[in-house]
């Protein structure tokens, strides 16, 4: 990509935009700022400090720093900075000229009379079109659909149909697809531009427009909606209410970020990081968000701990047994984090369903029976000929396979579980699984020592 | 979304469909088969049995099942079979009829000898873009880029620009972008057909071109490629050589595939389940890839027993000492996986650099010290309650903080070691990192267990 060019070039053009802040240079300012891609403007935006931010204000419209703002990707607070930063009605205009969406997701960090003081700030149409959005729920189609989209009637030629496009072309989020609609607003059909532009100018829309519509509701959930969009390969999808009534459609860049994030979350999960912590926030903040967590499987270990206590006596007599704890707790638990993961990422995707669920809680018992059995065999085989105890082998290798069947069912089926009580299966995370599977491979060890404990002596 | 309705709607069809194969009744089959995406065709298709297959064969036209074929998300194995299934020209017809890069993703699962016949069999300049890209290696950008894109150049007009695309729009993959370039096919331009519809017909391209052009070059990574699409929210991104030769496009359809699949890839190696296993395989291929990774674990898990070997006499004398094996080593294991965790995806998602990457060891430290010392402090309470032993309890809680400082430290330094030397960060597995922390912890526990031996007794 020619790395080190390219780089020279971002250098010189961040020299030229400081000097021309620094000199108050309106014009070489805009000229150098407005003609780079609105994602870049941001990243220079955000890494200036307050005074030369002040002076971008002046120099940009409200519309052009709008286009900025669609851009940012930042934490809720530099949100809130860069506002009060505004002049009241600058921000407002800022906010107005934003596509509804990304409008309402800053307004959902702002204060409520905030919100509101904005909103009696702006065009009547336009604070209504966000108070609208304002009212979905997160996650949910609502939340993420923008107003911005082309409508047209089913009852007009190719040629009507353009001259509204061109038309609404300059303030539509999306104007690759037109959504037709009867004079109800009611869905009927879609149609893409591509369709349009191959068509003769005659053409009634009702024939080339598809009536097939795939849409969601409104009230959907946008993980479900996001599998929807990859499935079909649309770049926008249409949102309707229970009447079909068009509301607003969902773009693609939502819906890669709905999937980078959802992804993100899972794995989190997994690791038992219930939120993200971002790399650069203090221990102080990370070790808040850690410590629930670790707290829980403290208390789960302490458990485990009393559990083995029970054993003590038959510990003193056989001490060996004390140096297999790890290894079958371990294979355990890493087993079952193994199993959890295929039914989560299953679950996610919709591969495993009511119907293949309970195929998939009897695959992972074959499969633990199988990994348990090769490994079990093993280590039999290892504890005979390291320490040439055939007894003990056979107990460190039955406890494994024993453990490894149950690891890998219970990774499978409490992950379903949750799912079935409408808990997201996320949340049994890996460290969770790991200590149940501890404890359980832990009582069959010992459970299985205390009976032959005449064979170990 | 009317669900129940929707749901009688597709029965309907699928009865509809049948009945027609039943009956070779091509025209009602045709009617109704070709309303439906591509995407619903495609799953009614695989849902069928072979015989009815052949019938679909017969029925529609190379052009159609490419586009069906181009909605399929199937195995490797099934993909052969349906090849095998048509007559060769036929199958030939349908991969030239598909976009090139799909059409490439399914030649590369085939034998050379088979891609070379069905490349024999197709239209001259169809087989020689096809092998174009068959160069291309895997994870690139010229392994997911199609070369049916849509180019202008810049001496063109509005008007002359808009007759070229509706010349290309029905065989381009995107028609949304135009990419402008020069008289040796440099890449010097780009708009939107939403600029371009909206300026006049005489307006040259030169006077509404972006010439600040964001491309990637064919041997990037495709990775680094969706990460740059998501931060600019395009729907395409050229693809160049190092002379800046546009070479094709990459699509967002299959940025979104690639997000998708990378995210799934680091969950399950978090996981260590090395590939994801689909939930419906059978258990002997789901043990045959998690196995290796057992095997290993099973191993280090040796490696911990004869390190507790070691201090089978310290055992011996203060049995009470295994109770809290499973505890330390726990919570080091799980402390490791949530560094872990928020190291590799700093890494993915380049929050984490060369220069922050101290920063976060030194973070994880941090965090590690308060955690570490929380948990410590509550164990040795609890244990000074529980069995009154205060010297014990604090063993094990100074035996907590230090293999939590530890573990926190390798859980962040490890994967950023991998990625120095060009290693995916991902593959330091949560199960790995467990086993590796579990074996530092107890070496901690025992060793501070036998230098305080005398005050145990």
């Amino acid at each position: 990509m020619g790395e080190n060019l390219e780089d020279q070039k971002k250098l010189h053009q961040q020299i030229l935009l400081n000097t021309a802040l620094e000199n108050k240079d309106i014009h070489n300012f805009r000229d150098e700022f407005l003609s780079l891609h609105p994602y870049d403007q941001a990243r220079f935006f955000i890494e200036i400090d307050p005074v030369h931010r002040k002076q971008v204000y002046y120099f940009l419209s409200p519309k052009e720093m709008a286009f900025l703002f669609e851009q940012l990707e930042i934490e809720d607070e530099e949100y809130r900075k860069l506002l009060s930063e505004m002049l009241p009605q600058y921000a407002a205009d800022v906010l107005s000229y934003m596509f509804t969406d990304n409008a309402v997701d800053v307004l959902n960090i702002l204060e409520k009379d905030q919100v509101a003081s904005y909103l009696t700030m702006m065009d009547q149409g336009e604070a209504q079109e966000i108070k609208d959005l304002l009212h979905y729920e997160e996650y949910t189609a609502g939340s993420i659909m923008t107003t911005e989209y082309v409508a047209i009637e089913a009852s007009q030629t190719v040629r009507s149909a353009m001259f509204i496009l061109k038309n609404e072309a300059a303030k539509a989020e999306m104007i690759y697809y037109l959504y037709v609609i009867d004079e109800e607003k009611r869905l009927v059909g879609v149609l893409s531009l591509r369709d349009l532009i191959i068509e003769e100018d005659d053409t009634m829309i009702t024939e080339i427009m598809n009536d097939r519509v795939v849409y969601v509701s409104v009230s959907d959930d946008q993980e479900d909606i996001a599998r929807r969009m990859k499935d079909y390969n649309f770049l926008a999808i249409p949102v309707v209410d229970f009447q079909r009534h068009l509301l607003g459609i969902i773009t693609i860049d939502d819906i890669v970020d709905v999937i980078d994030e959802e992804a993100s979350e899972d794995y989190s999960k997994l690791a038992a990081v219930s939120d993200m912590d971002s790399p650069s926030k203090s221990p102080f903040s990370a070790a808040k968000k850690r410590l629930p967590w670790l707290i829980v499987l403290l208390f789960l270990g302490m458990f485990t701990a009393s559990l083995i206590g029970r054993f003590e006596d038959t510990l003193k007599q056989v001490a060996l047994l004390a140096v297999f704890i790890p290894l079958i707790g371990g294979m355990a638990g890493n087993t079952g984090t193994q199993a959890l993961a295929v039914a989560v990422r299953g679950i996610a995707t919709g591969d495993v369903n009511e119907e293949s669920k309970w195929k998939l809680i009897l695959r992972e018992a074959g499969t633990g029976f199988i990994t348990g059995a090769t490994c079990g065999i093993l280590i039999m085989i290892i504890v005979y000929v390291w320490k040439g105890e055939l007894f003990l082998g056979l107990l460190v290798g039955i406890s494994i396979l024993a453990s490894l069947v149950v690891a890998t069912m219970s990774g499978s089926l409490i992950p379903l579980l949750m799912d079935k009580l409408n808990i997201d299966p996320a949340v049994a995370s890996g460290p969770f699984i790991t200590t149940i599977n501890d404890i359980i491979s832990i009582l069959i060890y010992f459970g299985m020592a205390n009976l032959f404990m005449n064979h170990l002596i």
